[in-house]
């Protein structure tokens, strides 16, 4: 390698320089501080861990995005995380093990070994919340009004919610009996909204289930789509019909709260199919084609770690957020210059305007007043009758 | 692996819960927002890169203690940061290039691939500060007093502090003309205190240079320890004059700064010998072997990545601060336990007291004053004349 190109950073793996560190910096106390508001408890999870933790529950789908190494001390495969969701899970699980509901947050660092789409971070900075212990729809919807006031508060215009509920396909796939090969290839076409592949996959199915699968393809759109969903699948399973009548509440409770946020529904969306078992929702904007934030109920996953818990919870990428946002840029509240003397009273001045709050900086040997002004300074300290005084920065 | 150990974590590996994680956050925002006071910015350094990038410089000596994986994208090496220093290194030679001086500040999580003493993490949160561009001992001084000013803000009782400078030594070997060979074993044998090694090694040195290398071994304690140098290393080449001139300095300013504040010296102390190239610094506390806080001088790394420039930093371990300070528990402001209800006026009152900067907590379906006072609730919101108000929470 070398030397010019030493500096260069491996794709996908950003580093923040001032001032937009501050500006994330700031962006993460407000956002932590908001969680705090709602009650959801932080936890700091590790970054390195043994893979099979990493990788049970939520995080089988991850096992292709994990950086992998080997712990000298024990021998064995670790990996770096992907994603916090699991480790929070296991936290609730194994860790905590608290009788009723539990609300856990988080924010640091992941690494994706692929980026999850192109032009994608492999370094997002992840965010999230988690509910643990309640499976009713009241959980659900706290979690997504989280999710959308994580995004006001980040004054993200034009956000549009996107519902949905896995448990509709599952109940009916169950329902038609389908083999395991023929339920992934069905979850393939629909992901694809490709009608003809589902209509050739359900040939054998019961004509009305039949129907109902094929009818799933199309319900995406609107409200409208919930009243369409009510007659196109009448006669399905119980569990299909208290989807739906969950996604109503949801979404009336929604548009009640968040006047003229846009409601999209897609019946057929299955993300995450493999560890959500309910609602699952996520945040778009245009012009983005991935998700903002995302989010769903994952039921029982704790089951791996010992304990079995319903749990619901959203997630986002922080510097998204902040490239998105529309916050304005954290006040420059300017800065004292000092001198560069070394005496005790101007050290005093400088340490008791710095504990109120104060920026200031302390000119170097050699540097001048011109110095003061490149490095943000509008006052300065002088010496006045004796004594230490901060005076504007002379023009 | 076993369900019943799926969640174990490797050895110094932690993972932390609340409380502790908002005594964390809590300090970590206290710190920052010191930094900012003192004009540092901060910068968001990745956490993989190249490992060429990350042991350059600095990084050097951190090989052993570094992870490695391969980028799947580029086929190329990578290593996990086992320190930030050398990446905001990296940002003020190449990113930056600023002309004058620059303060930059950082906090993040490193990953050592072994423990560098028994029994500490292998996963520390790193928080640091830097001071480029500028080779006098002001910039010394001023990081040593910021890394004061950090164990101060965590309230870490009995600090000591120990200063060394590695440019008398490399002066000495230097005047001596000693090959890179013995130089290295009177390195190690200075390391250990073994004054008849130090002896054996300069047996061939002219006679006055190898009594002031075998004096080193004995120059280590108070104040005084400046005075018997200057005695014992006079006629030394003019580098160790001007160390010894800076040492006083420094020494006499911090004493009248930080009353009270111990102050050891150790001339023969060559911690980080391979890069330091100046001053050198470490608080110690009591009870631990090993420094809670170090840096020094290390000028001209940036060379590798095409800038030399002068620096001076120090970095710290933010969990080992908050464990030893004696900061009080971050205050429980309490909260405010809301009914499971969904009515519109009940979630407006809700966010309200929210954005007021209250912890509001709703219940979930089937929770009651129990489960309130268990979340740590002191007040409720419930509805009096039509409206809904905050009360205490019945007993």
């Amino acid at each position: 390698m070398s030397r010019v190109d030493r500096w260069l950073l491996p794709d996908g793996i950003e580093e923040v320089l001032p001032p937009e560190a501050a500006q994330i910096e700031h962006a993460r106390r407000q956002l932590l501080d908001l969680f705090t508001s709602w009650g959801y408890e932080l936890v700091i999870t590790p970054h390195i861990e043994f893979l099979d933790s990493l990788l049970t529950g939520a995080g089988q789908d991850l096992e292709l995005q994990t950086f992998k190494v080997t712990d000298p001390l024990s021998g064995r495969l670790m990996g770096l995380r992907a994603d916090i969701t699991p480790q929070v899970t296991r936290i609730d699980a194994h860790t905590l093990r608290r009788e009723g509901p539990s609300r856990l947050c988080y924010v640091g660092s992941v690494l994706h070994s692929r980026p999850r789409a192109l032009s994608t971070s492999r370094s997002p900075i992840q965010l999230g919340a988690e509910l643990y212990g309640d499976a009713s729809c009241a959980s659900d919807l706290e979690v997504i009004g989280l999710m959308l006031a994580t995004l006001q508060a980040m004054q993200v215009p034009n956000v549009h919610l996107e519902l949905g509920h896995v448990g509709i396909y599952r109940a009916l796939v169950q329902a038609a009996g389908l083999s395991g090969e023929v339920e992934l290839q069905l979850f393939d076409a629909l992901q694809r909204k490709d009608g003809d592949a589902v209509k050739a996959l359900t040939q054998s199915v019961e004509p009305k289930l039949a129907a109902m699968l094929q009818a799933l393809v199309g319900l995406c759109g609107g409200i409208d789509v919930l009243d369409k969903a009510t007659e196109q699948l009448a006669g399905a399973p119980a569990a299909v019909q208290s989807a739906l009548a969950a996604l109503r509440e949801v979404a009336s409770l929604l548009a009640e709260r968040f006047v003229g946020l846009p409601l999209y529904f897609d019946l057929g969306e299955l993300r995450g199919y493999h560890y959500h078992t309910g609602m699952v929702f996520g945040a778009y904007v245009p012009g983005c084609g991935q998700a903002i934030a995302q989010g769903g109920r994952y039921d029982n996953i704790g089951a791996d770690f010992g304990r079995a818990r319903p749990a619901t919870g959203f997630s986002t990428d922080l510097k998204t957020l902040v490239n998105l946002g529309q916050l304005p840029q954290v006040a420059e509240a300017g800065a004292v210059w000092a001198p560069a003397e070394q005496a005790q009273a101007l050290w005093q001045a400088v340490m008791a305007l710095r504990a109120d709050g104060a920026r200031v900086i302390q000119a170097l040997p050699g540097q001048n007043l011109g110095d003061a002004r490149a490095a943000g300074c509008d006052r300065q300290l002088i010496e006045q009758a004796g004594r230490w005084q901060v005076v504007p920065l002379a023009n």
